[in-house]
């Protein structure tokens, strides 16, 4: 169980060193122990965050933490200006929508990034958010949110980032970038297992969320600032210890090899996996301008060879690939190359699909 | 790490079966592996429940599902009934008003737990639930829900329990005693880690659902029985795999103990708790028609013995108990003895307890 190689946009390998921590016991998470693992995390998730705010953590996946930004930033009926580029804009969107917001959508052709134009073109006194995914694993495309972050500087909107599969593979500098709500997912590339997610809350999104009047309870920021700030660090309810003692782990790792280090890492991979892909004579479906380092995609002309190409991958070479979503069904392949990877995977990941070619 | 005896209401004793199958590796979730896992996960769980119905799996705490209780059941301005018998019956109010739901509440004096009369009295025609907690680890009651049960039965009322701290400890029996919704976590008398939670819906429960129009997404019931009911089951969004896994594991060993020796050694357990603490001339706090079989409450008169007595327990003998919560805060502890707990461990707690008394 669990030995095959995860080439996916999610969830991604863990190190042994990471897997191991988890099986040496519960603690209590009313206890000192817990407070001081849980203080560590705090603090390294600043660090790979790059601001000086508090960094909440949550037990839930990605899209919790979605939809945990929407109930705490807004109230019913406000206006804001959303950016999709994919199947995880479209989330986020849907998420907006079903909580009464007035969302005004500026739907990018798949495969691409928006650019900072399309953004001044839309974006409107009225918005009281702008809301985008920073990296689409569905597209294999990333918004350029650094560009995109220095136009939205002393704007009164607020500047909200998915970036569950971009944090810890793709440089964002919250703070620098003026990012005032920025989501990630645990099992991407932070190298922890699925189950938690951070959410990162600029001192403009905190004068937000005393404004909001959406329902919130498991997910309310302020509740989960509160028990953070505590002279001993915790969670207002139980938390997933295990994943918890493993985040502990894998960000130190991170911070061992220095976040600089991380991205050239993952950037190096991303290179080598299209070189190789475009060798294969293989068509990469992102356009050139918007490349993801965490993930890329691959496109085939006709409703069978991308399936063909995932089964085997897994049958033969014991490696997990993903598949298109929704039109893309059936004629793409996606290979995640994100979080716990290095040279020997990519490659050996590179050689079985030539082999399945 | 986590090599202290845990004897709280939660999180509780992990079985070391439980633990290393967590470190054997990530699986990914769109999988026909995962799918055969939480399977079987959704089978033992009808098990436990002893219900036909599915018993829906988040990662969340117990308190999420509370919310996704309530979430998924009403619409705003819904009239329920509420019985509270302690902090958690107070925390299902609470979620329940910030929804906008209209609470009429029996507020039953901490250590007891409801009569069926009480119910009786106060149920009416516009009350759409009666809404109540199994068992209530702040006074260590527990209310009488099979009798409570029957009273309910082709009653038009929803009956939601809170069976966070009970399940798999005290019988309940979902279908027979009429249990629409089922609520428990991870963390407790299942053996597993702190991480998932578990809902059970009954056919009127269902019903209810359809009509509900209070927002909910990464909470969302049907969507989560959707992609359960799917050939290959599965979650809505990335599920905490490790503590799936470790599910898996701590479900079977509840199956292999058998559900019914699995309530009679808490029962057992329990009996041996109090008798002990009696011996030494200790006030156990719940009245005696109400006494829970997963966690025994114990008050002093004055306001450091308690807070003392838990220090040296963990100082001194690696014994994590709990203590008084809200007005009992520093005159209670609490020992919990539930999930993976045995007689060597009850009496290690004891003889702790006796040497710091």
């Amino acid at each position: 169980m669990g030995n095959k190689l995860l080439m996916t946009p999610g969830p991604t390998n863990v190190p042994d060193r990471v897997l191991k921590k988890m099986s040496e016991g519960i603690i209590h998470h009313r206890t000192s122990e817990y407070s001081g693992i849980f203080k560590d995390i705090s603090e390294n998730l600043k660090y790979v965050y790059q601001t000086k705010n508090a960094v909440l953590t949550f037990t839930s996946s990605g899209t919790g933490g979605l939809e945990a930004a929407v109930v705490n930033m807004f109230s019913k009926g406000d206006k804001v200006l959303a950016v999709t580029i994919g199947v995880f804009g479209d989330r986020f969107i849907n998420i907006a929508k079903l909580y009464g917001l007035d969302v005004d959508v500026i739907s990018v052709p798949w495969g691409k990034g928006v650019t900072v134009e399309e953004i001044k073109d839309k974006l409107c006194d009225e918005h009281k958010a702008l809301i985008l995914t920073h990296n689409d694993t569905s597209t294999a495309a990333v918004n350029p949110i650094k560009e995109i972050g220095e136009f939205m500087k002393d704007k009164k909107q607020l500047f909200m980032v998915d970036g569950v599969s971009s944090i810890g593979g793709i440089e964002a500098k919250m703070d620098e970038w003026n990012i005032d709500v920025l989501v990630t997912g645990s099992q991407k590339a932070l190298m922890i297992p699925p189950g938690l997610c951070f959410v990162g809350v600029s001192d403009k999104g905190w004068k937000a969320a005393e404004k909001s009047t959406l329902p919130k309870y498991y997910f309310d920021f302020k509740s989960a600032r509160d028990y953070l700030e505590k002279p001993l660090p915790q969670n207002p309810y139980t938390p997933a210890v295990p994943l918890v003692i493993a985040a502990n782990e894998a960000l130190k790792m991170i911070k061992e090899e220095g976040l600089y280090n991380v991205y050239e890492r993952h950037q190096n991979l991303a290179g080598m996996v299209r070189n190789e892909v475009e060798k294969m004579g293989l068509t990469i479906y992102t356009d050139k301008k918007y490349l993801s380092n965490t993930v890329t995609a691959i496109t085939f002309n006709d409703d069978t060879t991308a399936s063909r190409i995932k089964k085997r991958m897994e049958e033969e070479f014991d490696i997990i690939i993903a598949g298109g979503q929704r039109k893309l069904k059936g004629k793409m392949i996606r290979i995640g190359h994100m979080g716990c990877v290095n040279k020997e995977m990519v490659e050996r990941t590179l050689d079985a699909l030539k082999k399945c070619l």
